[in-house]
């Protein structure tokens, strides 16, 4: 995974931060926020908290008392020791796309299928850019809705030997996430050091609904990750301003971070962002924006002030097609992502269409810019190696380096080398059919597929895995 | 134009600096740098720098001593005042790409006309975005070449009232283009604040040839502005090592700068950089790699520490069509670019294939990728008013901010507004046609360029202008 050694990219000055912090004192203690679970209500009456009904109205200094309960960072393990991950530092996690009901592969857009969903589990294992295929990166639409989550985890278990992340679409599903994690990892081994991240998103603005809150108790209970995420599109869950939906972004990330801490001290979290605009236009939401790209710069800033991982970014657009307009939003999410140091990156690889589609194509064109900025995020090496004044010497003035002796010992490693990304000349490029990058793209997914070998995993233990989904799945009447 | 307030991106540490400075003086002091025009060898000898035949070794010192007579911003003023800009500082100035023989508009390349070249200054015009049209936008190959300088240099002054780039082809070339300032600046206010910028490109390595030098002798003569470029390909004009080649490029543009300095002490110069990387498997040159992102990030820092003002990055890529490609390596430069505070961008709009072509789609694109960063680029206001905690107070718990009184007042106004990208939802999309970026980048330029207005011009001033031109054309058997 990549360790991030170059300067965080900070925009905020002191008083800004302390007019934030003044935004989300003000919101938690005056306004409050809803919690729809009453284990959530009353764990935080039970903490002192001031309950009207479902509202809670905080105090502050309770709040960060609990969030300074958290981790500053962690390890998530996975089944493959090699593939284990560290949440938070310097380090930075990549996932693929989350939350798909669509897919694109070419020009065909269609509904999801699990064969969709194995498919871009195989892609995230195949790319080692990608330190997690994620959870949901579509949504298995021809699989039973009740018992989808049992194929789900099946297919992330067995697929892919990275850590994965868990189904909240309820809280028994997240025990069986949990159950079936169990079989794989031991129930102390899991406790020790999670395996699961999982993803709850807020309902905003300033609620948190029941299905998220039990996956989040259940989760927390059991020692495993949660990115606790406030889903902010600025003009429809949030204020048309930044800083008024940077302030709620903070009150209802630790909000729900000082529950987790509530119901389990020192649990795993990871300070979560997912912040956008309305197209006011359109009414449409948009991706790749300017405000999303300065809010993300804004979020690292926050969440190391105070003291906790953070997800951000990805390579979000809203475009329709893998297009120029696909690639710039992307980059303009991207980019920010790695200047912040972004510890847990979600949506990394795929997205398209707003996160209606998982796109073959644009998997690879993400994949390919990840490639590239991970390249760029390591520290440059100056010294006399380096500054290979030899090779100065040999060319001297008017030549030319391709053929000096530095060159010719470096040639294959001294620069990156791209997946997708075409040099040819035009004569030559359109000899070779004029195919752009997204028709390059569907070249190289398709051969990763071709390529790609399941890991290894003991017979009895995939039995297992499958005898559980196949209980559950007559047990929930599927 | 752009005043760029937020931090400049800075990843070199002091050791590297060190290790760079050295590198450099190793270079001029005992390698030497080629200067192949008798002038410039005589100004150099003159000011007491080694001399054996076309090569000058150079006390590093003495550079230095020179460098410091460079203003470290100035003025450059345009026909129209309002449209004069300035070099250095927190200013960023962004030009159209500069120097390509073809064109491409949809999916015909061909070889660049007169009439591209004045529709691209329109272009360049009609956005605000762009400071400067730049120079040599295409290649008017359809003009004969001997004075194809002055048909360019009309069209600048008449079809744009924006600074503008000038000839380089040679000396008199130079000449004809500071006579034509001279008609509409006069040679007084000419003298006073600079109206010309020249792209005088380094033969890299260690040259400076003979046609580049003549230019830069007549311009600094003048005291017009000069943008003094290494021209470095890593792997062809300079080591396959980032470290080397920023140390060749202080050394190949502090000697040239020099040398501006010796003709005329305090003539406004720009510490170029154009840095970029072989692709090792092709041998073709390629743009927005992650290695020119990284140079393009330390030249800022090295040219600062030596008090100029500096020119890098722009739109770049190798790409042949307008596709994910050509978008996602632009935004590699773009990126860098502005985290860098690039104060004088060229090829910031239109620069496809490697820069061989100058294309209208691309030219949209990259013009949305400015107008988003430009917005990035801004200080965010966190204060009272943009905490809004009123919009908070109406919309409370689960509610909805679009109908929220705060967002009514702001809707037309608070976030970035797309000039090419889209939001809609897929099925409206479609029912428009389903138009890539590219496609509806096709109706934007078109749009532009039926909407533009020629700026006024004094007819007695155009008329002189003409007049110049017929007269130099003959003269030069044209």
């Amino acid at each position: 995974m990549l360790i991030n050694e170059l300067p965080r990219y900070e925009i905020l000055d002191e008083a800004s931060m302390l007019e934030l912090e003044r935004g989300w004192r003000r919101i938690v203690s005056e306004l409050g926020i809803d919690f729809l679970h009453d284990d959530a209500i009353a764990a935080l009456e039970g903490a002192g908290q001031k309950v009207e009904g479902q509202l809670v109205k905080f105090d502050p200094d309770w709040i960060l008392e609990q969030v300074a309960k958290a981790p500053r960072e962690f390890d998530l393990q996975a089944r493959n020791p090699a593939n284990s991950i560290h949440i938070g530092g310097k380090h930075m996690a990549f996932g693929a796309v989350y939350g798909c009901p669509f897919v694109r592969e070419g020009i065909e857009r269609r509904e999801a299928t699990y064969a969709d969903y194995e498919n871009l589990i195989r892609l995230s294992q195949a790319f080692p850019q990608l330190d997690t295929p994620g959870g949901t990166i579509c949504e298995p639409n021809d699989k039973p809705l009740d018992s989808r989550h049992l194929d789900m985890v099946y297919a992330l278990l067995t697929l892919s030997d990275k850590p994965f992340m868990g189904s909240v679409t309820s809280g028994p599903n997240a025990l069986d996430t949990l159950a079936m994690a169990e079989l794989v990892f031991g129930r102390e081994s899991l406790e020790e050091t999670p395996a699961i991240i999982s993803l709850i998103n807020v309902n905003s603005s300033l609620r948190y609904d029941d299905r998220m809150l039990s996956a989040l108790l259940e989760y927390a209970r059991a020692n495993q990750a949660l990115v606790v995420t406030p889903f902010l599109l600025m003009g429809a869950m949030s204020p048309v301003s930044v800083a008024a939906s940077l302030a709620q972004q903070v009150a209802e990330a630790l909000a729900g971070i000082a529950l987790v801490q509530t119901i389990r001290p020192g649990a795993p979290v990871v300070f979560g962002s997912f912040l956008s605009n309305t197209d006011m236009q359109s009414g449409s939401p948009s991706f790749g924006t300017p405000e999303s790209a300065v809010g993300l710069l804004c979020t690292g800033q926050i969440a190391r002030h105070y003291g906790l991982p953070f997800r951000g970014g990805g390579a979000l657009t809203a475009s329709q097609t893998v297009d120029a307009q696909a690639a710039y939003e992307a980059a303009m999410t991207l980019w920010p992502t790695f200047l912040a140091g972004t510890n847990f990156v979600m949506h990394s690889a795929g997205w398209l269409e707003s996160g209606l589609v998982s796109c073959y194509e644009k998997f690879v064109v993400d994949v390919e810019m990840l490639r590239m900025l991970q390249h760029v995020f390591q520290p440059l090496q100056i010294n006399e190696e380096t500054l290979a004044y030899g090779a100065h010497q040999e060319v001297g003035q008017g030549g030319h380096f391709l053929g000096a002796v530095h060159t010719l010992e470096r040639f294959r490693e001294c620069f990156y080398r791209p997946l997708l990304s075409s040099t040819e000349n035009y004569e030559r490029w359109k000899k070779k059919g004029g195919k752009d990058a997204a028709a390059r793209a569907s070249d190289v997914w398709h051969k990763t597929l071709e390529e790609y070998e399941e890991p290894e995993l003991d017979q009895g233990l995939k039995d297992e895995l499958k005898a559980y989904v196949d209980r559950r799945r007559t047990e929930l009447g599927d």
